[in-house]
This record gives structure tokens, sequence and C-alpha cells, in this order.
């Protein structure tokens, strides 16, 4: 036995004691905290254990045990942000400190629109909890409803309703330090304050960013706005025919948004996108290749779509939406072979009366795209990962970052499944990726790609907001500015906050000096 | 001489070596650093002189020279924040670094509508380089229009134009640490990235928060975003006639806000705050008490004004404008005693064009409100400080904000000025004291009256988001959640990043442990 191990069991028996062993996962259970996505073998990223405390003491005795141990901790939430990681963490070795127990929605204020929710709610939860209170209030989801809202929004996730840029509408932190204080952000730290989830900001600096993919705090009750339900909405869909049209349609959406007529985050799919969604790959093509040009348009004719496709969501009365439908209409209707489509419903509409493929604009959580992965593997080895460079929301920007990633990822025999979400300045760039996970060959071409295109990506200014833990290290390693000053200063936040290096080392390439000897070394 | 001064003289002859002598002030020259507006002698806050550097590396090299001599610096961008101290250093003997010499704007982006500018760039300034540069884009101003667009946005002001939560608009910042490194924010870090100012949020941390209210760095660049000239806007005046209908102005105002009626910060004012804006109280009464309340009265009739006056702005269309209209006439109709007063412009209407009390709507920088010190000593000692607590945007709390502050304010002899600012979600609640700094009596009941009143509105969870130097330690004392832990971890951020406490020790609350000695004990 290793001194880490001696280490990781004396820190694993003292968790079991202050928990309840049923509270601690060792041995063969911690094969639960894999990612099951991994490139390659998952074991690489093999936690030493899990502990799953139900309160703030808790998770602050743990932090304090995990200094006098030394041993490395890794919160997650619900463990689903697949596609970077999933639950498993940077540094193998680590214990995980899974919340998921920590799943209550603390408040919700229908009148000033927020709740405050523990990390381990999940859009589901929140969803159930706001129809169990009859609330007025409608919470923003991402693609998937089995997620943590706290770890999504700070993880930076996006959603798909006027809210939907989530880490926008984050206000107001509770925060276990890496040396087990607790802390409350804003206006949180002035006691009997109402306003600790209606203002961002305080006095003296704010600290809610800090938080955000970061390994200097565990955040253990997280405010977030919630949008009152609207009069009437309306789940739009926007088409173009040919793929020349892609900067038009991209100009008009920045357009639109920038003057409010669309209130939601916009969400682009190209064809293949599209029906990597709702079938699977051998359904239109049994080449090996990557899927050419002309089952494209097959494949656009028979779902009845375009080659882009475009969701975005409108609120507001009948009459305000008649005005921005028309200023949609009048804005799209200038690209060459577009179509609008609008699909509009009472605010109060059952989640039954709304098709499935419109729950994105009510804030419906779902698991409607779950099964893109079978894309490539129609089975349980089914993977995928993303790769999201930002750039400006114009034409010009997205179609450079787009012709980048598909070139590159069709030359290495994958096909290009494109999207892009618009807020109103920026575009996250999307290229997804769907491997199977089983086939170590495909894996590393998989892995080959997407490093050189990060590198080339930065090459042309496009930078990852996100990175699975495979490539925390070579997304970090692009932000070069001033001889890396942004990551040598975070560096050493991380060592003032974290003397003993314990907290989540190596998320987002921020690796502290003094860190525990880590079981194996860093994975990449 | 003192070793304090000894210190002092070294590094400002060190830095008129690197500046030019023209650009440091000495002697006699500091009192152009004086709070104009202090209670008592400005000179208990007097810098030890000031030095005015043009570029980045300049300000870095005095970062590094007020490390070596031990020199606290304290940064100013116009130096306007007249009511906070204006440019006055908390700590006397500070040396004042001026930022108004870095006044350039940097980017403006028509596209994708954004700037990024240098903390000497005043709103007249960015205001008129948009005209110059014949962009359609607008920028969100304060009351007065001289103050640093950096330092409004730094210290969480508040303008009235949708972007009027000025904070929110801030994306990217560049900034001189304490110990004289460089670090570009967020998407900064990347070179070539076009999306620093475009995206809130990086890879890893954010920052951007922990720069604001906050001596952890020198911000020398601000990513600001900007909303492209509207089709048509209205500049709108809700009044109410009985102090009655107050909470449910306040709660309509909630509403309209919430659905995306209003797109602007809602600014309400009662009527003897309207009336001190554009007379002096002899005007109204000559007795010494509180104006009486059949006076307010005569001048809600003379001005035509409400007891309560509401204004905010909206944007779009004709079209919309009419629907958005159309809302705001039927939730404030249905308040007894309301009315509604709506001037309707098309958005490239010239700001010749446009009467000046609607300038706020269109992001016109003015004067308008800097007679109001003038309310009760017409003359060039008029004076004014204000106190903001936060509550909820409820008619509840707003009311009972109001109240605590009215009944304590006319017990002190000082008419109740009182006003308030609405997001959707929280109020900044305004009592706004005029006084005559000449006179030292009404110094100390201003002083006195403004210390009861942070304490006993903090005993109801009130809390201030900004404070005059004088008050910080008062006001950051209110924070007390966990034995002030959310100060505590502010103050070991300080010791990481600033080991020599040479960056504006004090600024809220917040002391270096290692503070240079000051040359006079902190002043409260």
């Amino acid at each position: 036995m290793s001194a880490g191990e001696d280490r990781q069991e004396a820190f694993l028996t003292a968790a079991a004691t202050l928990l309840g062993a049923e509270h601690v996962s060792l041995g063969d259970d911690v094969e639960d905290y894999l990612d099951a996505y991994a490139l390659g073998d998952a074991r690489k990223f093999l936690p030493a254990g899990a502990v799953r405390p139900a309160e703030v003491p808790e998770v602050q005795a743990l932090v304090r045990l995990a200094n006098e141990h030394a041993v490395a901790l890794w919160p997650i939430g619900r463990g689903k942000n697949l596609g970077y990681g999933g639950p498993a963490p940077r540094l193998p070795g680590s214990v995980v400190i899974d919340l998921g127990r920590m799943n209550r929605v603390v408040t919700v204020d229908d009148e000033t629109a927020y709740a405050i929710v523990e990390p381990g709610v999940s859009f589901f939860d929140l969803h159930e909890e706001l129809q169990v209170r009859t609330s007025r209030l409608w919470a923003s989801v991402p693609d998937l409803g089995w997620g943590s809202v706290v770890g999504n929004a700070l993880e930076r996730g996006y959603g798909y309703t006027a809210h939907g840029d989530h880490q926008q509408y984050v206000c107001g932190l509770e925060v276990v330090l890496p040396t087990g204080e607790l802390i409350r952000t804003g206006m949180g730290a002035l006691p009997g304050s109402e306003v600790w989830a209606l203002y961002k900001g305080g006095f003296g600096p704010g600290f809610e960013g800090m938080f955000m993919q970061s390994n200097l705090g565990i955040v253990t009750k997280m405010g977030v706005w919630l949008m009152p339900r609207p009069e009437r909405f309306s789940a739009c869909r926007i088409t173009i025919d040919s793929e020349a049209a892609l900067p038009q349609l991209v100009d008009a959406m920045r357009e639109l948004k920038l003057d409010g007529t669309i209130d939601g985050v916009v969400n682009a799919a190209n064809a293949v996108g599209v029906a990597a969604g709702q079938s699977p790959r051998e359904r239109w093509y049994a080449g090996s290749g990557v899927v050419p040009d002309d089952v494209v348009d097959t494949i656009a004719g028979d779902l009845g779509i375009g080659r882009w496709n475009v969701k975005c969501s409108l609120y507001g009365s009948e009459a305000l939406l008649d005005v921005k439908l028309a200023r949609l209409r009048e804005v799209v209707g200038r690209i060459p072979g577009s179509r609008v489509v609008e699909n509009r419903y009472d605010g109060d509409t059952a989640a039954d009366d709304i098709p499935p493929g419109d729950h994105f604009a009510a804030g419906i959580p779902g698991m409607l795209l779950a099964g893109g992965v079978r894309w490539r593997a129609n089975g349980p080895s089914g993977a995928h990962i993303g790769l999201c460079p930002l750039s400006p929301l114009t034409g010009e920007h997205v179609v450079a970052a787009s012709r980048i990633m598909r070139e590159h990822i069709e030359a290495a025999g994958f096909d290009y499944i494109g999207g892009w979400l618009g807020t109103a300045r920026h575009a996250v760039n999307v290229l997804m990726i769907f491997f199977d996970a089983a086939d170590p060959v495909e894996s590393q071409k998989v892995a080959t790609a997407f490093t050189e295109l990060v590198v080339k990506l930065a090459e042309h200014g496009y930078g990852e907001y996100r990175a699975h833990i495979e490539f925390m290290d070579l997304v970090a390693a692009q932000f070069t500015y001033n001889d890396s000053s942004l990551l040598e200063f975070t560096r050493r936040l991380k060592g003032a906050l974290d003397p003993n290096g314990i907290l989540a080392p190596g998320k987002q390439g921020v690796w502290p000096s003094h860190a525990p000897t880590p079981v194996q070394g860093p994975a990449s």
C-alpha cells in the first residue's frame, strides 16, 4: 500500500464515521464515478472513493479532513456533465465529493422571481418543485434535464428561454472555502438581507464569477433568477435551404437578439445534427466515410428541415408576439431559401399539451436529445465530446469557425455535426463528435483530431469556454496573453486560498503548487 | 520630516522622473484632490500627492515604485464620484493615481455593439466619440455626464437606458495587479480572440466582479456593451398623487420590468426630490424645519408633478412601443391617482431636438441635476451625500425602507429627499441629504444621522451597496454573516495579491494586514 493509499484510506474511514458508511463509496463502487464517455480507458481518471454529504457542516468537515490527510477532493452536483468528464476527477486518486444528497430547493419567491437551490437539485427537481408550489415561475433548462442546476450554471451552460445564458442569471452563492470556512457572497453577508439573490454585487468586490469553472471553493447554495410565466410564448424554427445563406442567417439572428425581438438563446444545428438527435446514422448512410452532400440533402428533405435549423423562443402578450413575429419574418424573409415556423401557446399550457420538440421554449426539462450518442454506436458505448470555440456572433466568424472544424473533422473521418448558440453578441460554435467509446482506435482518432483542432482554432482567435478533463491543460495552455498572466494569477489565488491544494487540482488547468502527491500523475 | 513623508517624497521624485514633473502634484496642488463634499474638514483625507500616468506601462511602473517605497496609491478615473469622496483617498497620505490622461476609446464595434474604454473616458467623451464615428450605438449614462465610464461601472453605478444597471454590461477587463503584473480577464487572455468584450466568462474562474469596488487591482481597460440605436424610443413619466399609492406603484414597476414592458432602469423621486433638482429650497419654504406636508402639495401642484415621480424608458418599433405603452397604461391605470405621460421620438433624433429632461432615455450625457446641491446652500459650499440601502423591489420593502429613512432624517432636521431605482428584482432606496459643507454644525448633524441610519437600516436587513470614504468601515461592519467571513475572505485575498498593502488601503473596509504606516491613522 502506497503512502497515497494510506492517506486516502484514513480519509475515507474518517468520512464514513462522519457520514455513515452508506454514504461513502470504496473499491468497485467507485466505478459509478467513471466517465461514461471517456476517450480510451476511463480508469485513467479513477477516483479513490466518493463521499456524499447531506449538509453544509458535513462539507466543511470533509474539506478539513481532506486538508488533514492531504487528499484531493473533486466536487460534483449530479455528475451529468457528460462530454466533459461526467463525475470523474481530473486528478486520479481524488475523492469525489458527491453533493447529490444536497438536493433541496431552499427558497422560491414568486414575487421577485428567484429560487435558491442546493447543488444536488436537478432541472427535473426544480421544475417539479415549481409545479408542486403552483409557482408562476419558469426555469431555463438545457437539452437534458437530469443535470444539476447549480453545476450547469457554474460551468456556464446554456438553456433556451429568455434566461438561457445561465451564468448571467446566477445571483448569490454560499461557498465552502478550501480551508473549510463558509462565506455568502454579496448581500448574503448582511444578516436579514432579502436581496442576496436579487442584487448582483454587494459592498466591495463581487465573487460569483470566481467560483465558476473554479477550484477555489465548493458552492453549497446558489440563487438563480427565474422568469415569470408569460401570457403567451412562441417556439420558432427558422431554416435555410443552403449553406450559402449561413452568414445572413447568423447576422439576422444577432440583429434580432440585439433589438430584443428574440428573447431566448438562439440554437442552431446543421441537418446532420438534427438527424443525429433522432435517428441512427445507418438510417441515412451505410458507407464508412463522411455522409456525402447528396445524402445531407436527402436527410433535409425527408425530415422537412433545412441545411441549418434555428430554434428560438419569444415571450409576451398576443399583441406583443404579433409585433415581434412580424419583425422576425421581415428580417428572416430577406434571406434566400429561408422559412419560419411558429408554434404559439398560452403560458399556462400543460406540458403534456406541448409537443416535446417545443418544450425548450417553456423550460420543461426532458431527455429528448439523449439519443444523439447512438449516431455511430447504436449501443451502450455510444459517446460524445463537444468542442465549443467562441466567436463574435457574425456571419463571417461563425462561417470561419465552422469551416475550420468541418474540414478538420471530416478529414479525420467523422461527420461534421455542427451548431451554434447565439446570445446577442457571442456565438458558441459547437462541434459535436459522436464516437464509439468501446473502440480504442476510434477514440484515439477523436483525441487526436480534438487536440489539433483546439490548437488550430486558437491560432484563429477562437478559444474554448469549457473542456473535457482530458483536455483541460491543453485548452488552458492556449490562453497565453502576457506570458499566461491570467493563469498565473489564478494559480496565485489557488495557493492563497487552498494552501494544501486539496480542492479539484487541475480543474480548468489550475494546478496547485503544493498539490497532494497524486496516486498517479496528471493523465494528459 | 517623518519617515512616512520621506517615503512619499522619494516616491513622488521617482514618479516625476518617470512621468515628467508636470504629471505629478505636490504641496498645495494636492488640494485639487480633496473631497468637495466632505463632512467637516476635507483635509482629514489629504493625499500626499498625485501622479498622472498616460500609458499602462507607466501604471505598472508606478505600482512597482509604490511597493518599493511602501507608499499607498488611490486610483481614480475622473474623480467625480461626488457624495462618495470624489477624488480623495480613504487613507490620508496616499498618493492619488489619477488615470484621467488615459482617456482613449480603444474600440467601438458597431456590429456586435460594444466599446473598450480607458478609465479616463467620461460619459461626455464616449458620447462624443460615438457621434464622431457616426456609430449606431448608444451608451447608458448616469445623471451627470462628467464621470468616468469605467469608474461608474466598477462602483456599480446606474443609468437609465436598457443598459442602465451598468455593472451588468461590463465585459472584459485589463488590470494592473498590486504587484505590477498585467492581466486580461476571460477570453482577453487568448491572443487574437475577438470575444474579450463579448463573452462574460472564459476558461476557468471569472474575475470581473472581483475588481469592482475593489482594491485588488487597477483597471486600465474595460469592455462595455452598448445598445444599438432603436427605431423609436419613449421617455415616460408616471406619477401618483398620494403617498398611499406608493406600494402599488412599486409593485407595478416590478411587474412591468419582469415582463419586459419597461426596458430601462426605473427612476423614482419624491416631490421634494424633483423640486431640489431644479430650484432652491427658499423658493418653496422659508422655515428652518422640515418642509411641511402642505408645502409639498404646493410644490407638486406648481411643478405639475406627483408625490412620487417615475421616469422610465422603452425602446423598439412604433408598433412595439404601441403595444408596450398599452400594457404600461393598463397596469399603471389600476393605481388610484396615477398619470402616465409619454414622449416618443425617432431613434435618430438630434440631441438638440430632445428636451433635456428626456435625455436620460437616449443616453445623452448632461449636467441637468447638478444644481440639486444648492437646495440648502445656494453657493459653492452646497454638498450632498447619498444613503442607498438595497431591498427587494416590492411595495412592502420600499415603503418600509423609505419610512425608516424619512422619520430619522426629518427628526435630524433635514428634508426627506427620497427616491428609488428599480431593476426587475431589487430596489436601490435613495436618501439624498443636501447640506452646507461650510457649516460644521450641519455637517456633524449629517454625519450623526447617517451613522445611525446605516445601523438601523442594517438591523432591518437593508444594506448599503456603496459608501462615502468616511463611512466605508461602518458599512462594511454591518456584513457580519458567519463572523464576517466574507470580509475576512476579501482580506485574505488582499494579503495574497497585495502583500505590501499599497493599493487603496481601506477601500470598502478592506484593510491590508501589512499596510504602509499611515501618515495619519484611519480617519473614522
